[in-house]
């Protein structure tokens, strides 16, 4: 999808003028990477960079390039990192500010490290004069060292600089840029003020920085795929592990091949949902209330053959599976790990112990088979290879189904989690964007929901931070807004405009009502914006989860119980509606109403709970 | 003032125990230090030390020391360092969790040591079990260390330890909180899960912590002396210039001693405001509708009498000082600068330049008399002595007097920066917390208030982290609460119930704004342990500062403008009242009201200002 017009209405633009200042080539080069938003607060020492936004947002037109304005750094680089995991470009950005500023958000970019994700934390530093004489010796913890900050940041930034010569930093920017990119890690950009608006030539902005991978040794990877195909041809149980690399690093569709052409029965790890078509069918066909039945059995449904079967088997959680997950999983005398994040399988409640030494592990940047490492091989160019290459090979293993069904029950039945998680697996849409908030309940009822196909989950499951999910929601809304303003740019300028906008995309966040209050305030620049995301507050009065780990009664688990529907109006957002669910008619009443389905405006939903209910993962 | 009944409720019951667990200890020695509130969130690695918190209470009595359950750690982390400076102790707790957790306060730890803010970090981290098998690799950025963030704090804390070792660890922890006492500074203290349980011997709790700082070297301190009375005895133009570190270390009464003796004519930096009685009058006489005359010059009240003439001369912010005030600093030929806490005299925007070379900075625990410096002298002992040697000294200067005065004006006319500060300054009552949002307009409008005497006021000068105040507006209430709390049972144990409860003391927040949408939901937090400050909301349309600063019309310096009356629905208050001021009317009808003045439930009040004015010292 080739949306940007950067080398027909700028190229003339550029042509007048031989010379740029550096903010404007940095943010420039954010364009072409087809950055759409740029998220932070404005401060003091950013100031003059932000101004360079809207400049490049004006030669390139109106929505090219934009400025988000949070209300803090911390959900800022929540959005940046919600952004960089649903956006094609795979990059989010964050402008902070010196000092006070970054370390603000110093947690989320510490998840976006652990999670592995592409980012980009520019850094509004003091002059280089202002330095040089230790002028405000204040801002520097009384140590009068500027870069303590930054090195702070080196522990959760997988390259950093600081520019200062001019004639480097075009190059630092690209070489940080690509990195960001490559690696699908944070990286940290410190620009201090003097340098934004000196002129540099315009000639290193008119080639593209080159995100290519180098290519892999191909003796190499010739060793790697003999032995992948010769444990796959010997294996009588083999299966695929998917987890979330093979989302951050674009190789969905090699993935999705792979799968197709072996049949082996494929899991995902929790981090993975979303990363391969799950085979859910949702949408349009069981939200009809004048055959309710249809809803009843999705399993019925999918062995009828009313949607193609997939070699979808759920979800693996090591120990915490289902049991005929579990079951599976332990007979499995192959396991083809693909896009697995951490270095090693073992994360805080879930201990993934494969009973075979048959492992084949693909990770972005390296491959192990069994024991045998094999560094610097690329995930992407060795799949499209594999698949080349592997014989299809089909399992006669029954793989086990997600219980999606719901047992028909009066309309006055109270929610609960298991019901409500089932329910709204089958009003999620293709194309979906479903973001969960990590810790709470939504994280773990979100794995027994069923997606169609096209949906990106986002869930920050390693670093678990509270409060995430809101700012990911901004970063998902912002994307949306995006690929439709660009879409319809594109049906402009190819049709007529009557009947050809497109039915817009959905972003939809479940969050608890802890959860909410650490970061409520960013539904704030989601309204500024024109976001128009389903936010559902699982309002189980209280840190739910914590009361399942800890201590069912800890008074310090109750929250303060707030009045959800004034939110809307405190944000002063003019188009938004409240919902408030609490039996399973109420919430059968929205899924199966059309312009609920259709988001035109914010929707805030209540989900009342009870306050020991929970997915059943998590009672596990 | 004791308040605290450690000695008899609870001995008994300690009497019948020989061992308790380290949680408990460490919770029995924060109560010892007299800390009523402890600041955190609830999180996976610390709720077996939360626990202990409500154990200690059960012991001492109901809200004896109680647990605040912030919505997130940084807030939680200035709502302990606001708690830190109104609070006797001096001290503020805050507990947060390995990792995610507490990298969320970085920034407001950052902020505690840059302005020299005793604090005591508490951090819940895995076992030592998790840490030494490696279980939760995910949580240290696939790095393995478990010290890493520990590692981190080291940059802002002044010590730091991760208890391992039970034998030392009471030990340890009493280390920690002594010199984040006597410091006035933040420590890091790590506490593992496996070790809150292990029983520890109850003798190390009956022997209080410590607190006193090492006598100075009496010769040392003679030759101090001797010099500060000598170039005193010779100044023709001597003046004293308070800062912050009056206050963090307990010194008010005796730098008010030193005034009292010396006569010397006094100003305060912008952090020290508060450290002195500025003689302002303020209360009661001045909002009285009756008689509107008498508030029309405060000047002339002070210069008949009405008042004890203070040597107060206002506040010196440097270059930026009002002409009369820097005149008079300027012509100075001695200059004690007492508890400046920068080690050199510049912030970002002030620079302090004495053109005297006469200059004595009396530190927290060092002395500087022109350039000879003399170390590990502690100002308590050293003003003490001083102030017995020191001889009076009735200057003749004629101090410049703050212009505290309205003219009369229409009551529809629209309230201005300038108008509202002089107004509210009269509104103030002794005793008065008042809080102020540094960066925005506030911190600059406050400089031009006179407060009456015992006034506490609480602004982040140096570090300026935006939102800062809400979260020290919650210490502060926290504050408050206690302090009535210990006078009702104070009063309760001496004299009938009837008419004994005294006026309850007062928390002022003024804050942009755009600082209030940085962290509104500690509102909740409020409104939860039932806090009833005053929230002065400047809504001046966005970051008015930040304007002026740079471009006054940057699209990035609006903000979404919200609904202020909806604050109290959404959080739930059962006890508020919304106020919205636009006129000088409207701000007097408030003013006047004795049961506005009455701090009996949570007051919001709106006040509508124009997008482009500001506090004169700002503008300059």
């Amino acid at each position: 999808m080739t949306l940007f017009c950067y080398n027909s209405a700028s190229q003339k633009h550029q042509k007048t003028i031989q010379q740029i200042t550096l903010g404007r080539y940095l943010i420039e080069r954010l364009f072409q990477l087809k950055i759409g938003t740029i998220f932070g607060v404005s401060r003091d020492f950013n100031l003059s960079l932000i101004d360079k936004i809207y400049e490049v947002e004006s030669i390139h037109g109106k929505d090219s390039i934009k400025w988000a304005g949070n209300v803090n750094e911390l959900n800022a680089a929540f959005a940046a990192d919600g952004y960089s995991r649903c956006s094609k470009s795979h990059l989010g950005v964050l402008i902070s500010s010196f000092g006070s500023g970054e370390l603000t958000c110093l947690n989320s970019i510490a998840g976006s490290f652990a999670e592995h994700v592409g980012l980009i934390h520019i850094v509004g530093m003091p002059s280089d004069v202002s330095q040089s004489k230790d002028l405000i010796l204040s801002h520097t913890l009384d140590k009068g060292d500027f870069t303590i900050y930054h090195k702070i940041f080196s522990n959760v930034s997988e390259t950093n600089t600081i520019l200062h010569d001019i004639l480097e930093a075009p190059g630092e920017i690209d070489r940080c840029l690509k990195i960001a990119y490559l690696k699908q890690k944070p990286v940290y950009i410190g620009i201090p003020q003097n340098l934004i608006d000196v002129l540099i030539p315009i000639t290193q902005l008119e080639t593209p920085i080159d995100l290519s991978t180098p290519s892999n040794a191909s003796d190499v990877q010739h060793e790697i795929v003999s032995s992948i195909c010769k444990l796959s041809k010997t294996a009588k149980n083999p299966i695929i592990i998917v987890d979330a690399g093979v989302s951050r690093h674009d190789c969905k569709s090699q993935v999705s091949k792979l799968i197709e052409t072996t049949q082996f029965p494929t899991f995902v790890t929790p981090m993975g949902k979303s990363a391969i078509d799950e085979g859910g069918v949702g949408g349009e066909i069981f939200n009809n209330e004048e055959n309710p039945l249809i809803f009843q059995n999705v399993q019925t449904q999918l062995l009828e053959g009313k949607s193609v079967p997939s070699k979808f088997g759920g979800v693996y959680i090591g120990s915490l599976s289902r049991p005929e997950i579990k079951k599976f999983v332990q007979k499995a005398d192959l396991v083809i790990s693909v896009g697995t994040l951490s270095s090693n399988f073992n994360t805080a409640l879930i201990s993934f112990d494969y009973p075979t030494n048959n492992v084949i592990e693909i990770h972005s940047d390296h491959i192990k088979i069994k024991q045998a490492l094999y560094q610097d091989i690329h995930m992407k160019e060795l799949l499209t290879k594999l698949n080349s290459k592997i014989e299809p090979c089909v399992s006669s293993s029954i793989i086990p189904q997600l219980r999606l069904y719901n047992t028909p029950a009066p309309v006055e039945t109270k929610l609960t989690q298991s019901w409500f998680w089932t329910r709204v697996s089958s009003w999620f849409r293709p194309g979906d964007i479903i973001i969960s908030e990590s810790g709470s309940t939504s994280s773990f009822g979100i794995l027994e929901t069923r997606f169609p196909s096209s949906v990106i989950a986002i869930n920050q499951t390693l670093w678990s931070s509270i409060g995430y999910s809101i700012g990911a929601c901004l970063g998902a809304s912002m994307v949306i807004k995006e690929q439709e303003f660009h879409l319809r740019n594109l049906l402009l300028a190819t049709k007529p405009l009557k009947d050809q906008i497109p039915q817009s995309k959905r972003a939809t966040l479940f969050i608890g009502d802890g959860s909410l209050q650490f970061s409520i305030n960013e539904i704030s620049t989601i309204v500024k914006n024109g976001g128009t995301p389903y936010i559902f507050i699982l309002n189980n009065s209280g840190y739910t989860t914590e009361r399942l780990v800890h201590d069912l009664n800890a008074k310090y688990n109750d929250i303060q119980n707030w009045d959800y529907t004034s939110i809307g109006q405190l944000f002063n957002s003019k188009n938004y509606e409240n919902f408030k669910i609490e039996t399973q008619g109420d919430a059968n009443k929205i899924f199966y109403d059309k312009s609920f389905g259709k988001p035109d405006k914010l929707k805030i939903i209540e989900v009342k709970l009870d306050k020991f209910d929970a997915p059943e993962s998590l009672i596990k």
